[in-house]
């Protein structure tokens, strides 16, 4: 079952009073710079902060009570895991979070904090799936995928309904794009509010499965990427792909180089943090890749996490 | 002549059309940390990124046409120089700058960018002085003091009047002190106000010169001030001091490490940048110096500029 408007609306519905309406930031200076009027979506002040608290509300709230009571479980090391803990914590339901041995104590914390019970495993997608497999059949809990499921997708959607409420008048809507649950909610919203805005997905170069998927036709796993964005190393998945495939107008790529340069141009004019991923489509401004002259541009900023002790910019040691 | 009420509120109507509102930010984290209810005044958001826009820009539209012909100067290598650039730009007159020649490139960039006439000198707050004397004297230009000179306090005063008008149920009202001219204008704007309001000052334990003043009852000059928080290195000067004293409840220290852990967690936290000084206020709160359980207390983020290669939590090379 594809994904609509009305499941995303009815997603809004089911979480708004659990996640936060992230403000929209302007900047008369990045403005200037790029000649257009640019709205930035702060989902990284968004609650766990990142939009993955929209997807993971949504697929936890939207279970029978039957279903909760055995729990939900995913293998993530990202934002993911965080929100599934906190949304579980919400509806009082036990979180099982797969998370690879050498995932940093920062993340094994922010899903603790939450109440997620920790399963670690060897840090392979093998030993994840497999693990995350036998939790699932051993608990009954229900599988929450981190995109490639409509429950998810449909919460994502919601940033781009809030978006355009607050901005009716955008021409343009920029959304990174890795595993395409965020990209293909907000696709689908986008297009269905407003048929003229035109969908743009951008991702790293180092990681352009869904460049290339998008060209081919067909989806082309990811292999070996290679970005800072950590967010945005996974593949299309067969539910996400097709709504990409139908709403989006185009999907650019950006280097690294311009990834670090429109973070630290964020954060130092307008003062906020962004995580890597969430640098992505501004960066494609950086590259000058969209005519986007005199247009009114929305750029979805999808998180703030990160370790704040290993800056992309930082001068090497030694 | 001393700050009232009366002329913080011209202020405010002077400059409200020139500098930006800031948000009023809260965090469900910190709140339950605190176990208090914190409100979080961000000036890092404010134009050229610290309040400094507010008391340089009334400064300024308080000229006289005559005087205002004639251009205004100042000395400062910090957020004062390129607020009081910004003010003359706005009002389409010179604004001559004296500089340190050892003033990063940032911070002379930050002034150029807006137009001010840079006048490089010695380092020494001699050369500083007697370059801007000259320059007083040579163009009949009006000199803005960065803090003693209660045009600008006025304006500094109004981060105040918007924050009660935004949270009217403030118990307390925490600020930085450095030479005062922010502190003054909060105390006398909060004060006035809400006479129960309790006001204060928070000061790095490096730099101190406020709070032995405070004791004393008479201004001690800061001698060779070590902090982290540059913006709060001067001394108190008369026309600050005595608002200062009538005003304010209570001066606190913190030290080094509390200011950087502060400044840490507001970025990890609420994901916004904020410089050292503005962590100030924020670290009383987690040295535990301050009566404020379930109480509501307002907190100043002064400013957010820093120079982001060198984090004060970088680990050393080496």
């Amino acid at each position: 079952m594809g994904l609509t408007l009305a499941l995303i609306r009815e997603a809004h519905a089911r979480i708004k009073d659990k996640i936060k309406r992230t403000p929209v930031l302007t900047s008369a200076t990045l403005d200037a710079q790029a000649r257009a009027r640019l709205f930035f979506k702060c989902e990284n002040f968004q609650k766990v902060g990142a939009f993955k608290a929209r997807g993971a509300t949504n697929a936890v709230f939207l279970l029978s009570d039957e279903e909760a009571r055995r729990g939900v479980a995913t293998h993530s090391s990202g934002n993911h895991a965080a929100a599934l803990a906190r949304a579980a914590a919400l509806r009082g339901i036990p979180a099982h979070i797969v998370m690879p041995n050498n995932a940093s104590r920062a993340k094994q914390a922010a899903v603790a904090r939450y109440g997620g019970r920790i399963v670690l495993c060897e840090p392979t997608l093998a030993a994840r799936e497999s693990t995350c497999a036998r939790l699932v059949a051993d608990t009954g809990a229900a599988l929450i995928h981190p995109y490639d499921d409509v429950r998810v997708m449909a919460g994502q959607g919601t940033t781009a309904v809030e978006l355009l409420e607050s901005i009716p008048e955008l021409d343009l809507l920029l959304c990174p794009v890795g595993g395409g649950g965020h990209l293909s909610g907000v696709a689908v919203a986008g297009k269905s509010l407003k048929p003229s805005i035109r969908i743009v997905g951008v991702e790293p170069a180092g990681a352009d499965d869904a460049y290339r998927s998008f060209k081919a036709g067909h989806i082309i796993p990811s292999v070996n990427p290679q970005t800072i964005a950590d967010g945005l190393r996974s593949s299309l998945g067969k539910h996400t792909f097709p709504e990409i495939q139908r709403y989006v107008d185009e999907i650019v790529t950006v280097s690294e180089e311009s990834i670090v340069r429109a973070m630290r141009t964020i954060w130092e004019v307008m003062k906020i943090i962004i995580e890597p991923s969430a640098a992505v489509p501004y960066a494609a401004l950086l590259e000058d890749k969209l005519n986007i002259a005199d247009k009114r541009v929305g750029i979805i900023l999808s998180g703030g996490n990160l370790d704040l002790d290993t800056l992309p910019w930082a001068k090497p040691c030694g």
